[in-house]
């Protein structure tokens, strides 16, 4: 089989089982307990912090532990504009780009709906780019948080994460970015970056599911999703999931020491998959930006197919790869997100994304693009009958 | 090492590791991909589900995965509330009894501060017992929701569910409980039991940290506190942690198998063990109900020391044990479940909470009960000094 539905999830790594197996075994301490057994969880579960903050260039206090990328979009979008405006009931609005993961929209609707948020809508270009005009006209006084991915999931569009956090730092709104794709291919330095809150997902990086970080400036004020005993220093209340973090803590820094070399290695490998099948597909459009995109991420649509044929006919040929979005798998409905691109709703339908792991090969690639090549042939065919 | 602190955390079953392994390696697929890693995934996920369901005796439909006992709370408590609330603006009240976790004291206190709930706090009895009458006395037409937790993490009294649940279905009331100590040593049947929904944490089970469910009736509306890709039916977005849903249906399965026998064990070991401690120490309080309490559960107040010096003198003799809930570990203040029974603030900073797994021995609990006799007659005797 030749696993290239990555950006769903991916394999967990060797290096990060052996580093959570004390967790799950002799260490099982609870990190609020106060006797050795739980000092001893506390204490990795503190240096699974230290880790995480090196990584993001940031304070570990900074860094809060959640379930996941989807919890720590949702932490970000519900507990700061809640913070706000439950410091001052003028910050009434949340700016969201529209092609948001549905963590970040759907968090963003919840504030519409049960909290009377309006939501300005940034769009996006026909590469799936938030422009900075387009950010900075949705930007205003009322604005709560502004929240922008770095880099898409369906079609893998890098955005101008840096431009566009300055121009909200400017007006002194906060600034998220979904990072669950980028990290591990980008570079994560918060500073850097400028942002004020940024989430990433365990199970996409080599960590198990059920792991995830929002980092928050610690100045942020922040409502907690979670409440209870007031763990995370009170952001995120309920038992930590000790291995979980130290297996996140353990797969980030790794995918932060290897990033610059497979990054390269990868952006190579995905160009020459991306002219092999836009010579072996007559009519095939890439999807998303053609260069400021994620290494990882190969998207088509193959006007003439269904994707979902195409699917089946790849994984017939030892392929596995999605159709977009795993969370929105199984749903007839096209990808918001490319109909957001402009794409016509009978050519979105056709969509086939192919995502790599760090360890995806030229040899791996090769037989993909041909049978690619073969499952349109076949589908087309089969329409054509 | 004598581990009496099972209340905190446990650790993770032999049976668990193996059943939840393959979901850590191989099996690594996102339920929601639809190919054949990801349909293995979605078929463990709905194993895991039946077979929790089996346990509690309701539709798999009704079983939401979550990631800990603190989430299922949560969404029980701020998911009814606000739904029903949403559908009849009348409907502007929780129940809670002046005893919950903080998973549910700080979700009501939350509905209060951000949403303008108001919360009916449900006095206890010297034992901790909620007592049909304060109960039903608290309900009111605009009552959206009542919760009373199963049985007490710090002095293990049981409540009468059965009887509280009536009273609340008898006015329309939705019913939920937190199980999280309960489950594994009271009986979990949902349709005996009467309740309209109920928390569960695996690692209170067997299970690793991270896992969790609420049951809920499928009629229920329920406002999601994870927004996103609609896993879980809509109910708790994110992808779905399959190692840890595995791993929390293992040990719930095997606990309910072998709880009766278990369960009549321990109680027969804790009440020795009561008996020893009481003749031991002259003076030591037995702390909420003598009878109508977990099997797994020691509690005492020792007048006259210091809970955090007996804590430190028994884990020098290899006794690992709690002031009372890990959760509040590291707090000065006096334990409010302690005070909401009538106790002194100075009798019950003196707590210790002894809290067993299945696998102990009446070996380990004579050992334990010499280990507390010293311990309290050397805090005593520093104390005199």
């Amino acid at each position: 089989m030749i696993f290239l539905d990555a950006a769903a999830t991916t394999p967990v790594r060797r290096e990060v089982l052996e580093a959570m197996w004390p967790y799950l075994s002799g260490e099982f301490g609870n990190p609020s307990s106060h006797h050795s057994l739980g000092e001893a969880a506390a204490d990795a579960l503190a240096g699974a912090r230290a880790a995480v903050a090196k990584v993001l260039g940031c304070r570990p206090g900074e860094v809060t532990f959640t379930s996941g990328g989807t919890e720590a979009d949702n932490l970000a979008l519900k507990g700061i504009a809640l913070a706000r405006r439950g410091a001052d009931p003028a910050l009434d609005r949340v700016a969201i780009s529209a092609i948001e993961h549905p963590a970040v929209e759907e968090s963003a609707d919840y504030l519409r709906r049960v909290h009377g948020f309006t939501v300005d809508v940034v769009p996006v270009d026909r590469h799936g780019l938030v422009t900075p005009e387009a950010f900075a006209a949705a930007l205003r006084p009322e604005t709560a948080l502004a929240s922008i991915m770095y880099a898409n999931n369906e079609v893998g569009t890098v955005q101008p994460v840096r431009e566009l956090a300055a121009l909200a730092a400017a007006r002194g709104i906060p600034f998220h970015t979904d990072a669950v794709q980028a990290a591990g291919w980008l570079p994560l330095g918060v500073k850097d970056l400028g942002v004020d809150a940024l989430s990433i997902s365990g199970h996409k990086l080599g960590a198990p599911k059920g792991s995830g970080v929002l980092f928050a400036k610690g100045r942020l004020r922040i409502e907690p999703l979670v409440h209870g005993g007031g763990q995370e220093r009170g952001r995120r209340s309920g038992t930590e999931n000790v291995a979980g973090a130290v297996a996140l803590a353990t797969a980030l820094t790794l995918a932060a020491e290897e990033q610059p070399r497979l990054a390269a290695r990868v952006t190579e490998l995905r160009d020459a998959f991306i002219r092999a099948v836009l010579e072996a597909v007559p009519g095939a459009v890439l999807t998303g930006h053609p260069a400021q995109r994620l290494p990882s991420v190969a998207s088509f649509c193959f006007p003439g197919t269904s994707g979902e044929s195409v699917l089946l006919e790849l994984e017939r040929r030892g392929v596995v790869c999605s159709s977009g979005s795993a969370c929105a798998a199984g749903s007839d409905a096209p990808s918001p997100v490319l109909l957001a691109l402009g794409l016509e709703a009978e050519v979105a339908q056709t969509a086939v994304r192919f995502s790599f792991t760090s360890a995806v090969t030229a040899n791996e690639l090769e037989q993909a693009a041909a049978a690619v090549r073969d499952a349109v042939g076949s589908v087309i065919g089969i329409g054509r009958r």
